[in-house]
């Protein structure tokens, strides 16, 4: 009953192969140094990916809503000196070309699941899409959501599970972790995890982390800051640059336990021109 | 530490006033006869606004999408021919130029309250607007939505209560009474009470439309068909037209047993020139 | 499909009739002035019955945990003095037989709706049972319970319909009153709706209470304390008895538009030998 | 923050150690083949305690309620036989004495989480008490409820997550894996998890057994069945005894992974008496 699974490829990235697509970053793009850092640590801890948005869609009007095509650029720059794709989110169908050039899988976010015409959009394109779970959508809705662009000609979808709101505010959001496993056996595209979402506060990162691994996650997408206490969103559930070797550590001996696995340090190409920072 | 309460004022129609604005029609607009008939029986009950749409956004692809701008144009003429005003849904900045002669009262639908960039060109019009609280969101979440369409300087929002989603499945969604009472203190702003995608079954409907009648709601927004057996979305929980009367009524007399009221019959305008039926 | 509607008769109460069902009172009887004061006011507005905790089962150990057995008698005292019938929790077996001489119907919270032994037990006299529903139970696991009472041959179930968890904590339970029509439809027994645990905070138990009327609940259940900021449990959802008359008058006029009734004043018993307060 | 971990010492086995405690066998007991069946199946693969339930509360009436104290005596007798402890609910105070002989760990259902009369009982005994987590209820509401146990006395409490109601209906249940860390952190009792009750389908327990070991788990709950699809009660949920082994494979591989061990066969006292089958 289960469909065959489809690994999806953002350059010589292959996400649902036997190696999980580590992705993180900052919330969003601040500052180049801040942009630069994030960038030299998550790489030489194995990740493949930056996070970072230049386009926030905060829930309130009156917060900081990023640095827009100013934190394209950084975060692309960034990237590229330590061997880094990108990822981030766009929120409507006008950025879309202006914001390509910078992006290497396009993120389209959980408040955005049912937004039909920015996935029929991104659905007419030959861009990666990251599809996160609507916090109050069912699988099967995400699953639909998902359909929407396949069915405009693009197959490259991978999805990601962020929490649903659930009575229990300990946390942010509830990890469905169990949605790993039922959406890839459903729909047989590629799912990775954002445990930073989910937990709210950083405290509960790891605990999300292993889980999101142990369940089949063929990724993570994770949220990580060199100084949290001063970012300007999301500070409490970003995890400190400091930590983030260590969290790649443990997350690396339990996908080893399910027979995966997350590169050990920076990518090759990182090696010959980038920084590693600590 | 409540606000003071705001009326939306759409052509000649005030919402917000002791009278309530009932909204009725089908889901979506599938064929001029269908229109026209519900136009008829819904303003011959009090209803002041035609509601049906042109555009859906169904969870799935692969079902009836609306007749787009044909759907429109009749949406537009059937509520003419009655002495009513229109609301209907948006779902993309691209379409509203195009779609506003068509509309009073634009819905902006529950999978788009997060929808920021159409938020904002919202509210850069001046058209009243219906929010739609998403099934997910919290009422705080739905006040900051309202608040971006504000800040851009339009000031005529109306908020509409339409269920969140809980455990329970006996009901599409639970409606949440209370945060009709909360909104409005919170805010100002009307509230209206769609009893119908709450319920997700007919049956469900009376008693849900008389609790948010009493709950405060500034008014109602039905769905109601000839046939609902044979309508092309969303017929188990349309009312048929032959029963719009009798619910009215009901509606009616609990809008008067908390100070309110709905008209009795079509506005003067219909009486003129438009036909009653049944 | 509806089953036929029953109703359940109290002594000379007959719930599930014309007249709703008030029941009105302290959280928990604290003190003889306290029970005495509601007594007074519940009954010059409409009440038959006084409410009072005796037994608490608070969520956390460390707080007051009623009056215990002098509680049942005051209440019964205060009940008496004002020609009202008493309802309060039973919390366990043990405390049956001691209690039932004090109790005219006999509560079963939220909390054990799932004690199956209890409600056996409770099934085996002959005692009117107020089930109440599992915060976060499904009203079919709600309809089981009440028939693990039937079952052992006691047809005399209320249920009521006291809120549901969900992820919006702006109330501290979301009143789910679709779920009247749909218990009543589904096994006939009467419901009665407790807006005060669903509010959490009395400016909202007017909208609920009203809500629940309208939904056709056949009678309400409402926490009113002489001085709620000094009450020692749920305080901040307690209507002050000097405001329960003009909630039960908003209540009586929302009744009447439904084709139900809430008596006017205090019955005639307690006219003889009460003494009416304010 | 945190407060000092403590580990429940049960018999020869301590729970809240570097080694697992897994907890398998039937959700009810159904025959004394049956029960032998899975003894010598989870005791071969390293669980060290034989669940199966003697007293049933189901959710409706009409269904298969336990062999009651049969059950009971050829639960104990299957574990004797196979070296291993027994763990099984109680539904009632007035089953306690009687019971207590048969049960090493005595489990407090999801449904009696807020039966406090029963937490005061069992805390007043000195028998180890495995609390599950109400279904709809917080992490907050479940630590208090082990506060009225540890209160009375009785200090030997083990938390178990079992998964929350959620508006998912995909699982059962969803599994709150962020609990188990929370729960931890703030009252130091050992938490093991339950994936057989969030999972409801046997397909999506490996997952869910994976991520409860990753999150940091101190044992797992199981639910095994020599025939599933012939089981009394819950099969959907019970693994075949014929896949317990691979299940358990891959639990100490990601139990290794995080630190911890779960033994890899029989304990020795079985070894010298009990039959070891596959």
């Amino acid at each position: 009953m289960a469909v065959k699974p489809r690994a999806v490829k953002v350059c010589d990235v292959t996400i649902g192969d036997e190696a999980l697509a580590v992705m993180a970053g900052p919330c969003a793009v601040e500052s180049r140094e801040q942009i630069f850092a994030a960038a030299a640590v998550v790489s030489a801890h194995g990740a493949r990916f930056l996070r970072g948005g230049a386009y926030k869609t905060r829930t309130a009007p009156n917060t900081f809503q990023g640095l827009g095509r100013k934190g394209l650029e950084l975060l692309r720059e960034a990237a590229e000196a330590h061997g880094l794709l990108t990822v981030t989110e766009i929120l409507a169908i006008e950025e879309i070309d202006a914001s390509l050039p910078f992006i290497d899988l396009v993120q389209l976010g959980s408040r955005n699941m049912h937004n039909v015409p920015l996935l029929r959009a991104l659905g007419r394109r030959r861009v990666p899409v990251l599809l996160k779970r609507g916090f109050g959508c069912t699988i099967d809705e995400w699953l639909h959501a998902a359909e929407y662009i396949l069915q405009e000609g693009n197959p490259d979808v991978v999805l990601c599970e962020r929490g649903i709101r659930t009575f229990e505010h300990a946390t942010r959001f509830t990890l469905d972790v169990a949605a790993v496993a039922i959406a890839k056996a459903r729909i047989g595209l590629p799912v990775i995890v954002d445990p930073s979402h989910a937990a709210g506060q950083r405290e509960w990162v790891e605990c999300l982390t292993l889980a999101g691994v142990a369940s089949g996650a063929d990724g993570l997408l994770i949220e990580t800051h060199p100084d949290p206490d001063r970012a300007l969103s999301d500070g409490p559930q970003a995890v400190p640059l400091s930590r983030f070797g260590d969290l790649m550590d443990a997350a690396r001996r339990v996908a080893e336990a399910v027979g995966r696995s997350i590169p050990c340090g920076a990518p090759a190409s990182t090696l010959l021109h980038g920084t590693v920072a600590t």
